[in-house]
C-alpha cells in the first residue's frame, strides 16, 4: 500500500507517491499559481494527485496534505493558510475527493515535517521529540509517543510564537519577543544589518551596504564559514536565543530531543552550537542529561515524507 | 474500593482516605519533621498511612504520594526533594510497601493538584487544561486526554522555569526571568517592597517600612481590597507577567483551560484579571476562542485527592 503526500506552498505544490518504507517513490511538482484563486489551484492540486495516481504501481490509499495555517480538529479543513489569498475556509478534503475520489487528510505543515522526521529523517530514533523549522518563520511540530500532539483543537505547537522577552522585538506575531523575531529569517537578516551597518570596515558592509535587503542568512553562514567574526558574533547572538526558547519548551513539555530543519538551520554549528550552549547553561539539572539539538537530515522532502506517513497511518 | 493519598511537604505530611467520588472521607496530618532524618519521617508516612488503613471500612486499593522535585518515571522513586534534607534518591513506593504492605507510586505534588482539580475541582468541566500553583514557587501540571501529562521522563510542567524575560530576574531557578521570579511568593514580595520603598506615603510603607520581610502576597490584596492604588498596580504587574507566561504555554500546548491554585492565587481577580487581559492582547487570534483562567475551587485537598486518585487508577 502507498500513498499521496501533497506539500501545499504559497509557491509551489510539490507531490509525491509515497513509500511506507521506501519514502519517496516519484514525484510532481507544480507553481501553486495563488492568484489565480482558490478553484485554479484546487485544480493544480488535484491534476497533481491525478497523475501520480495513475503511475502509480500499487493501489493508493488516500492523500495527505501539508498546509500552512490553521487545520480543523478532524483534519478536513483549512483556515486562511498564510499566502493563499481567498482560502479563508477550504473543505480541502472534500475538494480532493470530489476531484481525485481519494479519501484526503490536512495537516499542518510543520507537524508534518515532524512526521516525516519521525519515520525518516533525524527524529526516527526517538519517540518524543520537538521539530523546529526555522525558514520564513518560526514553525514546530511536537511527537509525543510517535505522534504528532496536537493539543485540544489541532493547533498545538506554535512553537515561534513563543516570547522569550515580554517587552521584546516586534515581528509579524502578536506576541513581542517571539522567537521568529530573532530567527525567523526577515529578521534575522534585518538584525544582522542593523549590526553590519555599525561596522564599515567589515567586508560584510562592504559587500551589502548598497542594498542590505539583500542580505540573507546564507550570506552570513558563509561569511562565517570564511572567518568573518561578525557574522560569527550574529548568529551565535541568534544561536543563543533559541536555546533560550528551547529551554522553555523543554521544561514544558519534558522532551529533550531537538532537530532543526529549514533554511536558517543550515548555517548549522554556527546557530546550533551556541543554541546548545545556551540551554544546557539555563535547564534545570535533570533537563540536561540526554539533552540533544540535531539538525534534520532530510531537506525538502520532510513534509512531503509526513503528508503521505499521514494519508498511510490515518486513512 | 478507596486509597490513601499523602501529601508529603516539608512541614507536614497530610494523609487521607479517598473514596471516588465522595473524595475524602478521614484525614490525618501530622508533622514532617524532616531533620530527623529520612528514617524518622518514613516512619511517620507509614503510621499515618496504617492509622488511616486500620480505620477504613472499604478495602484500600493503596497508596498515592504526592512530593516534591523528580520523580521517576515508574512513579517508585523519588530524587532530591526540596526542604527534605538527606532524600537524595529514595525508593518511595518499596519503603511504604515495607512499612505498610500496602502498593504505593508516587508523583510529583503539582501533577496530583492537577488530577485532583480534574476529579474533584475546577478542572472537572475539561479534557485539557493546565495547572498552575502559585506558592512558595510556581509550580504546573498538564492534563491531556483527562490524565497527566508526564513528558518522556515524568518530568514534564515544570512551569515555574518557563522564561519570559531572557535577561531579566534570577531567582532560585537556572533560568533568568522566569515566572517564578515575578509570581514565587517571596519573589513577589520582594518585588513589592522595591516599589513600596519608593512610596513612603502609601499605608503599605507605614505599615511595612519597619520590616518589609513581613510583607506577604495577602498583605497586598487586602490592601488592593480596601482601595490601595499601589498593591493594585503591584499585583496588576505581576499578573500581567504571568499571562505572558500562559500565553507561551498556550501557543506550544493549545490548551486554553488554565486552573490556578496556591495562596497567591487567593489574591484572585486582582493577578488573574490582568493575566487575563495580558493573554488576550498577546495570544494568536485562534488561541483566543474559548481561552478562559480559572481559580482552583479545592483549596488544600486538591494534592490529596489527586494523590488517592493515582492510587485509585493505577494501581
Amino acid at each position: 500500500m502507498i500513498s499521496i503526500g501533497v506539500d501545499l506552498g504559497g509557491t509551489n505544490i510539490k507531490s509525491a507517491l509515497i513509500h511506507p518504507e521506501k519514502g519517496v517513490i516519484k514525484n510532481v511538482s507544480v507553481p501553486t499559481e495563488a492568484g489565480k484563486g482558490l478553484e485554479s489551484t484546487l485544480n493544480r492540486i488535484a491534476s497533481a494527485i491525478n497523475e501520480l495516481k495513475d503511475v502509480a504501481e500499487d493501489s493508493v490509499k488516500g492523500v495527505g496534505i501539508g498546509a500552512p495555517g490553521m487545520i480543523s480538529l478532524d483534519r478536513k479543513s483549512v483556515y486562511n493558510p498564510p499566502n493563499l489569498p481567498g482560502w479563508d475556509h477550504v473543505e480541502l478534503a472534500r475538494e480532493i475527493h470530489e476531484r481525485t475520489g481519494l479519501n484526503a487528510l490536512v495537516e499542518n505543515d510543520a507537524n508534518l515535517m515532524a512526521l516525516g522526521s519521525a519515520r525518516f529523517g533525524s527524529g526516527r530514533p526517538f519517540d518524543y521529540f520537538i521539530m523546529l523549522t526555522l525558514g520564513t518563520g518560526v514553525g514546530g511540530g511536537i511527537i509525543i509517543e510517535n505522534k504528532i500532539f496536537r493539543g485540544a483543537t489541532g493547533a498545538a505547537a506554535e512553537l515561534g510564537h513563543i516570547s522569550i522577552d515580554y517587552h521584546g522585538a516586534e515581528c509579524n506575531s502578536t506576541v513581542p519577543g517571539a522567537i521568529e523575531a530573532y530567527l525567523g529569517q526577515r529578521f534575522l537578516s534585518r538584525n544582522a544589518a542593523n549590526e553590519i551597518e555599525k561596522h564599515p570596515e567589515n567586508q560584510l558592509y562592504k559587500d551589502f551596504s548598497g542594498d542590505f535587503s539583500k542580505l540573507e542568512p546564507r550570506d552570513l553562514s558563509e561569511a562565517a564559514n570564511r572567518g568573518n567574526k561578525l557574522a560569527v558574533a550574529i548568529l551565535e547572538d541568534a544561536g543563543r536565543k533559541l536555546g533560550y526558547a528551547i529551554v522553555n519548551y523543554v521544561h514544558t513539555l519534558d522532551i529533550r530531543k531537538i532537530v532543526v530543519s529549514g533554511g536558517v538551520a543550515n548555517a548549522g554549528d554556527f546557530i546550533l552550537k551556541p543554541a546548545y550552549q545556551a540551554a544546557m547553561e539555563r535547564l534545570m539539572p535533570p533537563f540536561r542529561t540526554d539533552f540533544e539539538i540535531l539538525p534534520e537530515i532530510l531537506s525538502q522532502e520532510a513534509a512531503l515524507l509526513g503528508a503521505g506517513t499521514l494519508a498511510l497511518e490515518n486513512l
